[in-house]
């Protein structure tokens, strides 16, 4: 048990008498002055000390009420910091019987209004690394003997940790930059002290712990400014919905109604209709929202209003510790509705400008526009959250591209699929992606060509939405979850020692990969700032004779995309585009930067490609 | 040209001098008293009678414009038929230089409030007969030579006419009544005088005279007045969007934009995003809007007020004639959106209660509800249309139906749609059907068992909507549209002379054939006035084991159908169903009739199926 208790005590100064009063941990470890939301919960951990009574002493600072819930080792401390309350350090004072002890507890003074919390946007793209499997910064930190569960290291096994870590990432931020993303997304980076490595971080142990394999809490926060110096962005990835069954509050539960489905393991369903499901049964409801997502991820109960107050409040820690641009909330639509809507709410409280995208995983856009802020879909509820993943089109994109078009097929998916945006309360704000750590690869097998990939590439960086591109995708990496999840999630070649192969260099990579890369870095770096693209109104036509043709336009910008989505030549009769694009008029091709001119009838080779800009 | 002249001059008088003014036919022949709407169009046809001046004298009764389009042989005049207007018979007038004629106009007295209007709703299920393919009760109409296009009847020619007349249709009301449905929709029954037959009676050529073929106007209200007689309704099959290339109007155009593309055939899309796409361009909007379904069948332009007001105040005219109950409107959404709002909203000010279901024919829940009275997926309009097609529900039946149940498939299937019926603002109002006369029928081959088809047609006939039947379905017609749609319109064994076979007698059905039919009717005849179907509220259990179990519950009545979606029996632990049903709890299975009684663990039969009636 005392593995468990680590770095929190780093904040603090033990004071007062050496007594049997055994505080192990105090979350948070410090908070700030000023903050909009004046109560602030303290969970002190120790043996008995929910018994204990607290008391403190600080100008502008109250302690409002103390919670002892079922387990006699927790006290929820909640106290009132008013606009009063200046920086400093408090002391809080527990007595027990004819025993005391001391803790002092830091208010510091937040960073400040200038702060940039603007969170993400569409004039983004974001960048999603998996940081086991990026690159091995600092291979001694591969394994951790201190910790309850020091997981070997094995790279030839998919399932297995492979030591990277964000001393890895750091390294390797001249890449990313180069490549021209502007925000990166890290798969968690916090604490999973679990048996079998847990690599992918799903599994909680500790709220406030970076996990010791990947770093600290303090290089983290120095990841963060250092990618603010260079302009990018970084958006944390959060676990509501459970913690690891190592986790303190599964091994020692502060209250029965702490997990869902105290009494034992009940699997979720899986399914997420039950939100919206107007003839749903109780009891599929409560497998949804209470059933958990495997056995050694207890599912949290949100209604418990201390565990809630807890994970929000380690949210906004986070946000205003490390300077987070953003958050991506796992598995968001397996908690209750109304609790991640006040945690959503919360946020944009703090921080209005804050973005946070959900894992709304559903196939049909209805689902997944349901559980976009102000959705139309409900008006009785709002879900506050602005973005969702825009898992409808991750789901067809693969045919879409890799298919030939006729007069339903291959493209007019994804023109079908665009033509149900109006769903969407704020289409602009969808996260697009064309894979992620959880679907099978875009490149489910390695191309011979890159003709439907850089039309995929293309579309996802000048349609609407939020851009993400799993790492690897530059340089063609390629695979499928059929026979395991870890075999999406290789190693970036040349990111580990030993590595015989560097594919952050171009002089490693093949001339496919460079032609890949090349490519996405064209269209990013002419992609950022780009209003016409952040901000501009489209305009599509309907598939006709495999060509698709669409326009972005903002104030006097504007751009015209056209492909065709078919590996053999066609011709168009032009005419029917003439609201946009008439014959004699055209612009730039950004791609090969040669003129494009619009004449009555146009051949278009085998997956041709063009994005004009037509500014005049 | 005499040929198209007809039974309209029927109510008519030829009254004053014999002149050269040749009036060939006016629209509508008669018209009534004390319609809510006092605006009455007159539409006269005849050489050169766009030049006439027409007066009348007629108390209550004025000529309030008479309105001359491009052709100089067509005549619209506006009269306003006041409160104070009486039955009886006008005069009108029409003078020419030196010229005239008159010609009598009757206004009746109208069926008065007693009549009853009330529609259809979830209280009914229609049976869907295509009336050249069911019946031919006078082989002497088969063939009217007097037509401009006599079609020969060809019965082993899927795509002529087979003969099949309104006769047919009453002598087997019995037939269909024992059955136990509640109203009948008849494919189009107007007159569709086209080269080929046209025998789906789609291409109108007279919207006031039901074709000669399947009998006359009087023989259609006759029929009408039957299946009131025996309870049952009627529903009318409309078409809008589109008439006959043999039609007056397109033969002599009153005005150019009469049709959409007036210059010459341009397709439609046949793809009905455009409605609500944010993306859409000009181009592809008009294409569906005003593009023709086939070229045999120009496309009206609605937006032309004259044309508009003779559609509208034709289906008001059918509705006063006939007495039939409701309308089926004919690719409803390939109407521009307005106009079908408009004659929606025109009916329902007529007839408040009267009901209408339109062929909106979407494969997503999202454009199927879009054109729902009241949708909640447009707030800016709306399309006054309180019935639309459940066609992503059809969409998906036959997988749902004849696959096994796992995780995710088979039954599931069903689950998932139903779950989106949150986006329908009323889908108790929806129309539910396992295929029609455009799709594949659900039997797309003959069965060797019932199993499946049993579960279907319980799911039909016991969840939300309106169900309808496709004619034969009760004797396992089966066929699909690979070679001909005709396939799917095959003759109604029995229903036509020389038929060796009769299945509307049970002697001639094979045991299977007997077994569907029985099965069905018995399921009908308890339907019927029941109202925990047509206003019971749904509860519904996920698919689990296979198994799918929902209650249906009104006030203190309900039932709870279970069933196993599988080949191979599966058995399941029932606390999971414990807040509908408790093990000791039970009631009659309808089916058996025999008793049910829920214990802890149940084993279901493959493709177990029971409609058990929980009423104490």
């Amino acid at each position: 048990m005392r593995k468990l208790i680590s770095f929190c005590l780093f904040f603090f100064c033990i004071a007062g008498l050496q007594a049997a009063i055994n505080i192990k941990r105090i979350d948070p470890a410090f908070w700030w002055c000023g903050m909009k939301n004046k109560e602030l919960q303290i969970m002190v951990y120790g043996d008995k000390i929910g018994d204990a009574k607290a008391s403190l002493k600080y100008p502008g600072v109250t302690l409002e009420k103390t919670v002892r819930l079922d387990s006699p080792n927790y006290l929820f401390l909640y106290l009132n910091i008013s606009d009063n309350a200046k920086p400093g350090k408090m002391t809080i004072r527990f007595d027990q019987g004819k025993e005391h002890t001391s803790r002092t507890f830091e208010l510091l003074q937040r960073n400040g209004p200038d702060r940039d919390y603007t969170g993400f946007d569409a004039s983004d793209v974001l960048y999603l690394i998996m940081p086991d499997r990026f690159a091995d910064g600092d291979p001694k930190t591969n394994v951790i003997p201190s910790m309850r569960f020091p997981a070997p290291v094995n790279r030839n096994d998919p399932n297995a940790r492979h030591g990277g870590d964000l001393q890895g990432i750091e390294q390797h931020l001249d890449y990313i930059q180069n490549l021209g993303v502007t925000a990166i997304w890290l798969n968690p980076v916090l604490e999973n002290d679990m048996p079998g490595g847990s690599y992918h971080g799903y599994a909680t142990t500790d709220y406030y712990k970076v996990d010791p394999r990947f770093g600290t809490n303090e290089y983290y926060k120095g990841l963060i400014e250092k990618c603010h110096e260079r302009n990018m962005k970084v958006v944390m990835d959060m676990i509501f919905n459970h913690c690891g069954s190592e986790h303190i509050w599964f091994l020692d539960r502060p209250s029965k109604d702490w997990f869902n489905f105290p009494d034992g393991y009940v699997q979720t369903s899986y399914r997420l209709t039950p939100h919206f499901d107007p003839y749903v049964s109780t009891y599929d409801k409560n497998i949804m929202d209470m059933g958990w997502f495997v056995e050694s991820m207890p599912d949290l109960n949100q209604h418990n209003p201390h565990l809630m107050k807890y994970l929000t409040q380690n949210s906004i820690w986070w946000i205003e510790y490390s300077g987070i641009d953003g958050i991506r909330m796992d598995t968001h639509p397996y908690v209750f509705f109304d609790s991640m809507a006040e945690w959503c709410k919360e946020i944009q409280n703090e921080y209005p400008d804050f973005n946070i995208v959900g894992e709304c995983w559903y196939n049909t856009e209805a689902g997944s526009a349901y559980w976009q802020e102000n959705s139309i879909l409900d008006k009785t509820r709002n879900s506050h959250l602005k973005t969702v993943m825009d898992f409808p089109l991750q789901g067809i994109v693969r045919e879409a591209f890799m298919s030939q078009t006729d007069s339903w097929t291959g493209l007019n998916k994804i023109y079908d699929r665009l033509a149900l945006d109006f769903m969407y309360s704020d289409p602009m704000a969808v996260l697009t992606f064309l894979d992620n750590h959880d679907t099978d690869r875009f490149l489910s097998e390695e191309p011979d060509n890159l003709g439907f990939f850089k039309q995929a590439i293309a579309f996802l960086l000048t349609t609407r939405g939020i851009p993400q591109i799993y790492y690897g995708t530059e340089i063609l990496m390629h695979g499928n979850k059929k026979e395991s999840d870890g075999l999406v999630r290789l190693d970036f070649p040349g990111g580990f020692p030993g590595d015989k192969v560097n594919d952050f260099i171009a002089a490693d990579r093949t001339p496919l990969q460079n032609e890949a890369f090349d490519f996405i870095q064209k269209i990013l770096k002419w992609r950022k700032g780009n209003e016409v693209i952040s901000k501009g109104n489209m305009t599509h036509f309907m598939p006709t004779n495999g060509i698709y043709l669409y326009q972005r336009k903002f104030k006097d910008k504007r751009i015209i995309v056209i492909m065709n989505g078919n590996d053999t030549a066609k011709s168009i009769d032009m005419s029917r585009y003439k609201e946009i694009l008439k014959p004699g008029e055209g612009g730039i091709d950004i791609i090969s930067g040669e003129p494009f001119i619009c004449s009555p009838r146009m051949e278009f080779a085998p997956r041709a490609l063009y994005i004009i800009d037509m500014t005049p």
